[in-house]
């Protein structure tokens, strides 16, 4: 018990931090300036992963020749641990509750080969991927919302350079989340309609920011972008559960998804980025007024005083400029 | 007008991004890997402030000698602009207004001094410059809400290494700052006290997270800390209104100010952090139930995908062991 994290809420804004104590550092241990990034193929922990410990994988895909192609398994450093329990508790006048939960890595084989540089059936398979260990996980006990997230990069927060995404299973909801989801259901009360449906149409009505689009899905830079050369991809239909996806639209979810990382890639030259999937939570209550979507963030500025103060991003290049410039890039 | 950046509202949201033009940046600069941070003293723009062009200073304070010691003036490339108005305006489903308002720096002398080398009466002269000019613009028209934040290092998102606090005076007061204001105002309602003061009381009751005391001031690593070695600065007496600080608590809060960077800068080895005060809207209504203080965020980890994604910030050390290493560096 020992090494499980605590969840502590703040108690003016309501947000919840994680207090990791499994993955704890030693004070001397942030001196380092430089953070140490497992880039080298013969020390990757994902090229042979659960080699040096008892982790076992919760999902293996595998190819013809019967090699893994896709793995997902426990992080190593888990900021969340199945193994424990609740534990609401009052310290002071703060609210605390035990790290319960899930964090699994799904990591593909190939050291090298990143997301944008993949297939399309490869990526459909990470899609696939995200979907099966979502539906294992999101009825799990005290499990209320499931984040899904890739870092790629460095400067991204990526500790280990071999392409991995991330699943955190948990029991709290952030009001960050909150927040949107509390928008989607006030617009839905009041026009009857979905406020991301409105704002795709409009988007495709005016074209300026799309820069990928197919039959089920749209990639554009948001009107709102929070970063330079932020992108979003959505289903064109509505759509509240990402776990409730068929088989058709994976295929066209990961066509849409590749074309943007590709876009991305290619036109700012191979940037760090994070992207990660906002879905409705799996607390068993109703969120259809609500629309799945990825949200890509390059690394291309630092979040610094003003918008740490403030919580208002600078995006230093108007969104239907960046749009202009990443629709020309080839797929 | 061509330079105005704008301020756009997230429909979903309620968030303001500004999408800034007049420091606007093509395409093709972002490719840049390594951002570009002025460090050399000759080419340095704060050794002779606006030598090159036409901006006056908006204060200058002087040593006995008669030289400048400490000058504010407008930003050169403002994220916000005095020479238009609030044009609010509709673009589809979104709300916009032009980004009215001022940006200034606020400039000591000494190129290689940071604060946590200074004297306290140098850092009290920072802290007479933050009062003064937030005195001298919360009532312009347009203004809302002021922040003053300071960077330092280039991971801190610094672009000239010559130390510099920024103020931005704007119309808008994001979701953000609101969740904080309402926090602390329901607080209020419930139990008729300020919700800070009832936290700094256990903190100091405690004592587990308390890196520095003096008769007004504390500094402390809070409870649900945002990143590691994470402090935040509170007069221990309520107060609402930063701007409405007198000499002698200056001076105080300059001693605690000073005593808190110097305590991340030895500990730490000279880390990149970014500071920034939180205090209520200058918009003319009533927030006595707010509690201003400083909140300093050393620059000790990347917000990465599961950050971005979830708004739940994950701090690798326990604020408790932060704060007993924080201690024991002497001032």
């Amino acid at each position: 018990m020992a090494n499980v994290s605590e969840l502590r809420q703040d108690i003016v804004t309501g947000t919840w931090a994680v207090i990791a104590t499994g993955r704890a550092k030693r004070p001397d241990d942030f001196k380092t300036k430089k953070r140490a990034v497992i880039e080298n193929e013969k020390d990757c922990p994902f090229c042979h992963p659960g080699k040096d410990d008892k982790r076992k994988p919760t999902l293996v895909y595998k190819d013809l020749k019967g090699e893994w192609s896709l793995m997902a398994m426990p992080n190593k450093y888990p900021a969340f641990d199945s193994s424990t329990r609740l534990n609401r508790r009052e310290n002071g006048p703060f609210s605390v509750v035990d790290g319960v939960g899930f964090h699994e890595v799904i990591i593909t084989r190939n050291h090298n080969l990143s997301i944008a540089q993949m297939k399309t059936n490869q990526v459909l398979e990470i899609i696939n991927a995200y979907q099966e260990r979502y539906l294992g996980l999101m009825n799990r006990r005290f499990i209320n919302y499931i984040s899904i997230f890739h870092n790629h990069g460095r400067e991204a927060g990526a500790s280990v350079s071999h392409p991995h995404s991330q699943l955190v299973a948990m029991p709290v909801i952030d009001p960050d989340v909150w927040r949107s989801l509390n928008g989607s259901a006030d617009y839905w009360q009041k026009n009857k309609r979905c406020v991301h449906c409105v704002m795709i149409e409009w988007e495709k009505e005016s074209a300026e920011r799309v820069i990928f689009e197919n039959e089920e899905f749209i990639a554009l830079c948001p009107f709102v972008s929070r970063a330079a050369f932020e992108v979003r991809v959505y289903p064109k239909f509505h759509a509240s559960y990402f776990e409730r996806i068929n088989q058709i639209n994976k295929t066209k979810l990961a066509e849409a998804l590749r074309a943007a990382l590709i876009k991305i890639d290619k036109g700012l030259s191979g940037p760090a980025y994070n992207f990660f999937l906002h879905t409705t939570p799996c607390d068993g209550k109703d969120y259809s007024h609500y629309h799945w979507h990825f949200e890509i963030l390059p690394k291309t500025s630092i979040w610094a005083g003003f918008e740490l103060g403030t919580g208002i991003e600078i995006s230093t290049i108007e969104p239907e400029k960046a749009a202009e410039f990443l629709k020309q890039q080839k797929v």
